[in-house]
């Protein structure tokens, strides 16, 4: 049969993946995915189960894909060089997810592009660790580079002793702990060809260093803190050249500066809220900007969308419960088997009033506690 | 592993089960797919491509699904018995679809339980036919009872010579040439249990006796008609003990009577709409009905939805010029192959304003020519 329409691969097959499958089918395009395990979230659309680090398993899944992106950032470079040589069109591509993969040349690049962010150091002994404490009041934030996700990979710490450990690895990312108002999150989409749309500024509310709940758009948000948002995901999205879909995660500060503070290049979990909320989601912009599509409306359908992530599983009793209570909320699981503290599904409602709003999200995530 | 969610079997891989596709992802409903074909639509869940008139077909793929449904009416009473028998939990069972299937039964149904319908009679001969033309101005809608959809098996005739070939084959239906200012389609969703709840009234616009636009909701509907319409489905529904997505096309008459034309017990074309505008999608409702989960609200997200039907085929380059004329505008593809006349896709746009919402959806489709 003549292959009429693209056909895009995703790497990894995690809920991210999974949730580019019904956008991929309402746009006609033919969506694979390489799976870690035959029971992944995305298993509908797994066409290869393997290793993601292995290079033959990859570059033999990308044969026959128009596009190669990802669900998460943790494909070796390596890898993704090996892919680009072989023709393959990788979107984001290395050079771009590099920064998203490891947050010291993250952190070294933004500052060349003049992008506000932390005060920030890089540390490859306890002394410089000691020396950026005494110059902030005795507190920071230390990173790994790399490997870092949902809170895992950093510590806020008082003395170098408490990284003693990740020192003997190597250079860590040493942070200004920022007094902040609220945590945002701005979105925005990149093709290869130039457009880039950001969707509306987020607020986004963490518990143990895991996003909990996203609210749409950021409540009381000043226009400088909005335009701030704005300026920073394109500059960033054009400076590192990214493609499909940027997520920066962002401080407002209490003195009332926006500072970044991680960057990740593919749907977002702050960007969930958009399935719901927005004419155009975050999953189906990412296929149209890795297809160098034209981009979607990014306004909001409602005017308000609150997302609430349910962690460890949705079991039928209680998706049952919480469709029968909240007949307007919409729930998502990610078809995971049941495991303490992972991601499983989320919630979102829409609605007029944000109060109204925040409480029909939370009755129907109240189901799953 | 053990089995956490419902598995979903459709028989039929149509357009309308790849629709189910995404209203199942996000679920986290497993959805398998008896296709007719390897190329089928809806070919991303198939697990079986065979035969479904074939009982022992059928039944191997009914096999590890929770419950039955389908793309379209066409199994065959046998295998649907057949199906009940083996403990299958068929919805719409078997008793329903009968009158989806057969026109004359559900004209003789549906006067029993007293919704208002065109004048008909059952006709095995000319004269039978001739009888009813006599009595309505000498024009009559002749229908074969069995097989007909979006125009096929459908004549309107003057004299019974124009229907000799289908008299030969057994009776017919024939109808009153209703006079009507306008097409109607009244969905409603029911559950098992008994819940049912109808989506708000939408005009149909056909041409060539298809489907060419909906138009949602029906503007400047009397409540007198709204509530006929909700009425008649609601009593079709649960006279007919339907499951699932009950359709009911219907006409207003000239002189402001609501009656009913065709019945489908299954997402319908004039249900597409809801997919971008409404908050639960007939896919969503068809599926949480199936499994008597509990039924969403069936609310419009935007005052104006318009959804208009792609023949023949999407392009890539079309769909890009379409998305790059109307970014708010959705387009879905169907995933075939191009045939000239075939339903290959539809755009929805959603508006404040009517006149602003059908120029929109009808210049993005335009693009499709």
């Amino acid at each position: 049969m003549r292959r009429l329409m693209p056909v895009v691969g995703v790497i990894g097959g995690g809920q991210l993946a999974r949730m580019m499958i019904p956008a991929a089918v309402a746009l006609g395009v033919e969506i694979r995915v390489l799976a870690e395990a035959a029971d992944s979230s995305a298993r509908l659309a797994a066409t290869a189960v393997g290793d993601y680090r292995d290079e033959a398993t990859v570059l033999e899944f990308a044969r026959g894909c128009d596009v190669i992106t990802f669900d998460h950032e943790h494909v070796p470079q390596p890898v993704l060089q090996a892919l680009q040589a072989a023709g393959a069109a990788v979107r984001p591509g290395p050079d771009a997810l590099l920064y998203a993969q490891d947050k010291l040349m993250m952190r070294e690049r933004l500052s060349r592009l003049g992008v506000p962010q932390p005060d920030w150091v890089r540390a490859e002994s306890a002394s410089e660790v000691e020396g950026f404490l005494a110059d902030h009041g005795g507190r920071a934030v230390v990173k790994t580079p790399r490997g870092g996700y949902d809170g895992k990979g950093v510590r806020v710490v008082s003395s170098a002793a408490e990284v003693a450990d990740w020192l003997e690895g190597g250079a860590v990312l040493v942070e200004e702990l920022v007094s902040f108002r609220r945590e945002l999150a701005q979105l925005i989409a990149r093709r290869p060809s130039g457009e880039s749309r950001p969707w509306p500024l987020v607020e986004t509310v963490q518990k143990g260093g895991v996003c909990a709940e996203v609210i749409a758009p950021a409540a009381h948000a000043s226009d400088a803190v909005e335009r701030a948002a704005a300026e920073i995901a394109t500059s960033v999205a054009n400076g590192l050249d990214v493609t499909g879909v940027l997520a920066v995660e962002l401080f407002e500060s209490s003195d009332g500066r926006v500072l970044v503070n991680e960057l990740a290049m593919r749907p977002h979990n702050s960007g969930h809220v958009t399935i719901d909320g927005s004419v155009t989601s975050q999953f189906e912009q990412h296929l149209r900007a890795v297809l160098d599509w034209p981009l979607g409306d990014t306004s909001a359908r409602a005017p308000w969308s609150v997302m609430i992530n349910v962690f460890g599983e949705l079991p039928q009793p209680a998706i049952m419960a919480a469709l029968g209570h909240q007949p307007a909320v919409k729930v998502h699981a990610y078809g995971k088997g049941p495991r303490a503290g992972r991601k499983a599904g989320h919630v979102t409602a829409t609605g007029d009033e944000l109060d109204e709003t925040v409480y029909r999200a939370r009755a129907a995530a109240a189901h799953f506690d």
